[in-house]
């Protein structure tokens, strides 16, 4: 099919009103008395809150009222933001308080205060006085998993859970193996680091339920589990996304709304505003689990997989969020990146005294891929066969069913990628360089890495979009989607679907800045790179709908004067034409007009479908990456860096750059900066601000490199694969991989700093 | 059927909001930086403007710009809430500029300021220096039609049409007649005195479309005037109505809105609010038509009328507004309460010099039912038959087809309205009383007044009406209409009406706030008492349909284990049921769940339904009051008064009963005290404001009595007829009728006021 605005780097539809600062975020919007809350935090790390006394908290000017565990329902609630599950085993834990004795982590949320300011609540809660009781905390899943171990959740036994998944007989496997490689790696606590905090605030609506204003990735899930923190009918519960500073999933966990809400219920309705801090945001909200791999493959001497055995432990932190399905997901991804006869994968979830581990970006992509390419590229090294070689002799192919999510890929480009790669990259002239010039304190290595995605969680977990449209009276189309639009522009490319299946132009497409619980079209929301191929599968029904009702309404009512056929009609630009010469047979606002303004017949057209997914399809790519090793200082010099990316047909070329480079400069800090560290003495987080956490800033990025292999995968509804995610999967190992290359020394662990490296440098490490 | 919801007196799901004070109105909304709009306004009653001076206006602290006809697009458009029309006879005029340099009536708008507050802006307008071109100026339809007279609009000759319409042979009707009776009156301009005076701000959208946030009743008609009168494609626009404190049809016109669009265009899009004062409110917004009637009917001696001719003239005020169709609506009301076979029906509406009239709650039907009731007792007074007789004898039938309207009725009780209001006025006693305890100072009298009405404006415009219902996961159901709620109780007979088809109780639905152009279901509005007939017709399919999807939902989940089919299944109370012997199959809510979550079919449930209405239904209903008059001042005690209404089924009675005593207390202040007056000499108005001009008060409104005949009417959505206007109609001809039965002598015209009733008895003129 011919494409006229799919495959077009249209404008996005809300890049002026956010270039002039014209879009509203959720602190922007302007409300009548609004009171601030601010949660008074747990100075230890594990233990009890004996005694509380707010008596001179309650005496700061300003402080209306305060919570204390008392005040807030005593009901358990999950946070993960899952679709609700009617699988009693597929249930979230629930393992939340709004407010909590049991303090699980250093600045767990034991009290909160609201004012009539933020300062008046930040005084008052410094003057509240705690007594605790302390236990022994946790901040390692050996130290959790240690004999006597204090439980952090009682009758956990500090696990979340440990599964084992695979496919064919492991020990078969390693008996037909010539070799046999083995190694270990760890991933490090990192933070999402959105531009905007989580903020929400909460009122009691005019029909006396209760609204809650939050920049989340997932509004609708959110409503669902305020419903269940409160134990109140979800229909309760109305939630609202503004515009979105980003989420990385962060927020994709409803992690400050419930206690918004319940401190508005404190206060009678009025509108209570929890804005949290960067220090809150770091530490106190959601982080990715750090994971350990234990990692044992067989090979062929060709260097065919004949078994492979990964042992995944994985720190949770102090509260279950997305628990254990984020280590669980390293299986199935190992199976759709490679082909592995003989599998086992075993994964343990663990709390510790550490940030709730949730979502973010990759959803245990970055972890298990960074585990995997690091070792293939040990393989090579130990075995000589070429880095190249050895991925693309195993990596599955087109049609093959993956073991461990049962679903049948039906296009997977990886050998195109690297192809394509080696093009841009200029990788054979590079490798000849680097070869030739061997020697001296700066040293030059390459490195690349392969990854594999998913697009969205069918069939982990259900998936359903929704898109309501609605043709106006000069023929522009109101799109109301139920997926949300968080920075990354899937509105802009919700449009540009709707646009192009319709037959109008792009700019006659309106979206909705605001996605509104109680009227947007049902979807569960932004994560699992799920939209375009999920949500944009809603989106393109109800074009279709939406258009085969405007020619059946234009053939209605030309067809005493009109001898076309339905399906002799079709609309082009805006205008409603004879397929056979072209010919315009009216344009679509003076057919709008007709539907909604004749006397006697006709009414509006609209199309309001609600779309079940019951497929996935497995996006690919691969990273190459160029470094430079000061020997002398440890330093690192990304000098190019390469994405390639096979995510099926591209819907719009230049926001899918954006997004591709901005998964880049995340994998360079989780290659080779970023890590959320704690304090072994008290367990409190030490560099939880953006000042000692170091993240790469527009100073430390270098020029990214992006490119596509767009072939149509036949199960994307437009030919389109998911491309949120994956392009911060690959970037960290294949940086590592550059600088053993460059070092020619084995350098253990993300992120890869100078200080590591100057240590494995004075050891000197073998590969 | 039985109705579980429909009937009962339920709660207003807005009324705790609203009696707290938490309801938001258009002015309740906080903004940022909003700017404030004020009108410069015209100070002779006709003319031009020669020269304006802005200079010194220009320097008031505070100012941000000034408007003047040169700044805002030079497009003629109508301001009536009319739907749009594809039939070019019947398009509305289009005669209205933002702003105009040509002064129509005194107050026209000849310049905005726009300052940061609306001080400045106030203070700014008062030094607007401006030289005019004056003209002579008529506020009569006699002085505008005289020979010669300055034309208000180029080309008019001051007639905006000048119609007739009829049946029958109307000279053979007088031929046939015994007697002919003659009469002529006349009504005054009166206002709405809505509570909310009228307000609205602009702002540019993110996507750079234009919001207007407004007090309006036709939010849809409103985007569609704002795309006409800035000659823009009218999906640039988007209207969104908060709730709004009254209109009674002085907000089912534009007056406002395209000027705050104006503003905000003027100052880069930034928000400006337009917040009008009650003088200017009551002035130069939409005023009641003074209407006069010339009136000549043939009776046979039984007292069958023969043939009528009337002759209308309506007074338009400066801008034709709703124009012609307000006058020219009283033949078909004619014809709908009295079966006339010779009927001639001239109407001319004609511009003059004073307050544009518009619609105004009954739309001409007040007057003409004013003109044919006061000439009924007339009639029965000259001729000697029973008041009663006179009318039920000529009262038109059920199944009548009304040939000015061309729809037959299919109710109509007026003779069982008379009947019951016999009973509950306790009408004989009066009489007796009356009748044996005459002469005094104080004498009583008792007067009746019947009306027709219409539903809805079918066929005259088109008419249609949209819903959209959502099942939520907890049973509960969201409800868009696009009916507009302005403080008449809409929502809540809506809310009734789906949770009565579909079979859950009223609190589990969930209504809207606000209306929004962008996503609200089409619909034209709320004006011509349409809303529980046309809109109800769509909520009642909207309903239905949602209803239907649930049970084949419910059969689909549960057809495995269930033998019932979808025919015997049914929805009470928010469950499912086997209809053949009541039992629970599952709850609304647990069937909800299935559609959202089950992991392989299924979808979320709505129902988007528009509904094009080509049917009408007449309601009827009388007014029977007593009154006492005190001869010496000419004070007028309303001692007792009844509204019986014909309006169907009753959804709601307590709402019901407001919406009539609301009616009859407007009634009685046009029938007694309401007349807006202008300097004869400048054409200034006198008494634009709520201390001069004569509302009746709460001290004034005596008890107010209501009863309904409730006959189902086989086209109403639920038997229903409309009775938003109708209470309004008769209360004033029942009102002069009583005091003229009390006097004995003939008093001219409403309002009655003392001094009238003074000059009438000075001059004993004959009845």
């Amino acid at each position: 099919m011919e494409h006229k605005v799919i495959g077009k780097s249209v404008e996005r539809w809300d890049a002026i009103a956010k270039v002039t600062g014209r879009a509203n975020y959720t602190g922007d919007i302007p409300q009548k008395e609004l009171l601030y809350g601010k949660i008074c935090r747990a100075k230890i790390a594990h233990g009890k809150v004996k005694s509380m006394d707010i008596s001179e908290a309650l005496k700061v000017p300003g402080v209306v009222k305060i919570l204390t565990p008392d005040d807030v329902p005593e009901i358990s609630f999950p946070t993960a933001g899952h679709p609700y599950s009617l699988d009693s085993r597929y249930v979230d834990v629930a393992d939340r308080r709004i407010l909590t004795r049991n303090v699980r982590l250093y600045g767990d949320e034991i009290a909160a205060v609201i004012a009539d300011s933020e300062l008046a609540a930040e005084i008052a809660v410094s003057k509240i006085k705690v007594e605790y009781e302390e236990y022994e905390f946790y901040l390692s899943t050996e130290e959790a998993l240690k004999e006597g171990a204090v439980e952090i959740h009682e009758g956990s036994k500090n696990i979340i859970a440990d599964t084992i998944n695979g496919t064919g007989d492991l020990e078969a496997g390693f008996k037909d193996a010539d070799f046999i490689v083995e190694d270990v790696c760890a991933t490090p606590i990192v933070q999402h680091c959105q531009m905007e905090n989580q903020i929400a605030y909460a009122y009691k609506d005019v029909d006396n339920r209760w609204v809650c204003v939050s920049s989340t990735q997932i509004p609708h899930i959110c409503r669902r589990i305020l419903g269940q923190a409160f134990g109140m009918p979800w229909g309760k519960f109305r939630v609202i996304k503004p515009f979105i500073g980003g989420g990385f999933g962060n927020k994709q966990d409803i992690t400050i709304e419930p206690l918004a809400v319940a401190m508005s219920m404190a206060v009678g309705g009025k509108a209570v505003m929890l804005d949290l801090h960067r220090e809150e945001v770091f530490a106190w909200t959601r982080v990715r689990h750090a994971i350990s791999y234990k990692i044992k493959m067989g090979f062929t001497k060709d260097g065919l997989i004949t078994a492979a055995d990964i042992d995944a432990i994985s720190n949770n932190g102090a509260y279950a969020s997305h628990g254990h399905s984020v280590v669980a997901k390293g299986g199935g991804i190992t199976t759709a990146l490679y082909k592995i006869p003989n599998f086992r994968y075993r994964s343990r979830t663990v709390y510790t005294n550490t940030a709730a581990a949730g979502a973010m970006r990759g959803y245990g992509t970055p972890q298990i891929i960074y585990a995997l390419e690091t070792f293939m590229n040990k393989v090579s090294m130990q075995t000589g066969i070429d880095q190249f070689e050895l991925r693309e002799k195993n990596f599955t192919k087109v049609n093959d069913e993956n073991p461990l999510l049962h679903m049948t890929q039906h296009s997977m480009s990886l050998r195109e990628c690297f192809e394509k790669g080696k093009e841009v990259f200029k990788w054979d002239e590079k490798r000849k360089f680097i070869d030739e010039n061997k020697g001296g304190d700066y040293v030059k290595g390459l490195g690349i890495a392969a990854f594999a995605y998913t697009s969205g969680a069918y069939p982990k977990t259900m998936e359903i979009g929704g898109c309501r449209l609605i043709l106006n009276q000069d023929g522009s189309i109101k799109m109301m989607v139920g997926a949300t639009e968080i920075g990354q522009g899937s509105d802009a490319v919700f449009s540009q679907m709707v646009a192009d299946t319709v037959g109008v132009p792009y700019e006659w497409i309106i979206a909705d800045a605001v996605t509104d619980t109680d009227i947007a079209p049902f979807d569960t929301g932004a994560y699992a790179s799920r939209q375009t191929f999920v949500s944009g599968m809603a989106v393109k029904k109800a074009a279709l709908e939406l258009k085969g009702k405007i020619l059946e309404a234009s053939y209605h009512f030309s067809k005493r004067t009109n001898k076309v056929t339905v399906d002799d009609m079709d609309i082009v630009d805006g205008n409603i034409i004879q397929k056979h010469d072209g010919q315009i047979i009216e344009g679509l606002g003076d057919l709008a007009l007709n539907t909604y303004y004749n006397m006697h017949e006709g009414h509006c057209l609209t199309a309001d479908v609600s779309n079940r997914c019951t497929k996935n399809a497995y996006p690919y790519g691969i990273t190459m990456a160029e470094v430079e090793v000061d020997k002398k200082t440890g330093k690192v010099e990304v000098l190019s860096i390469l994405n390639v990316h096979d995510s099926g047909r591209i819907i719009n070329p230049i926001l899918a750059e954006g997004q591709v480079e901005g998964g880049m400069a995340q994998g360079l800090g989780y290659g080779l900066a970023e890590e959320l560290k704690y304090d072994a003495k008290t367990g409190k987080p030490l560099n939880n601000n953006l000042l000692d956490y170091k993240m790469p800033t527009s100073m430390d990025v270098p020029d990214l490199s992006v490119a596509f292999v767009e072939i149509d995968d036949p199960v994307g509804p437009y030919g389109n694969k998911s491309l949120g995610e994956p392009p911060l999967c690959s970037p960290a190992p294949a940086l590592r991989n550059a600088i053993i290359d460059a070092l020619g020394i084995y350098v253990k662990d993300i992120p890869v700093t100078p200080q590591k490296i100057i240590e494995a440098l004075s050891e000197n490490r073998e590969v």
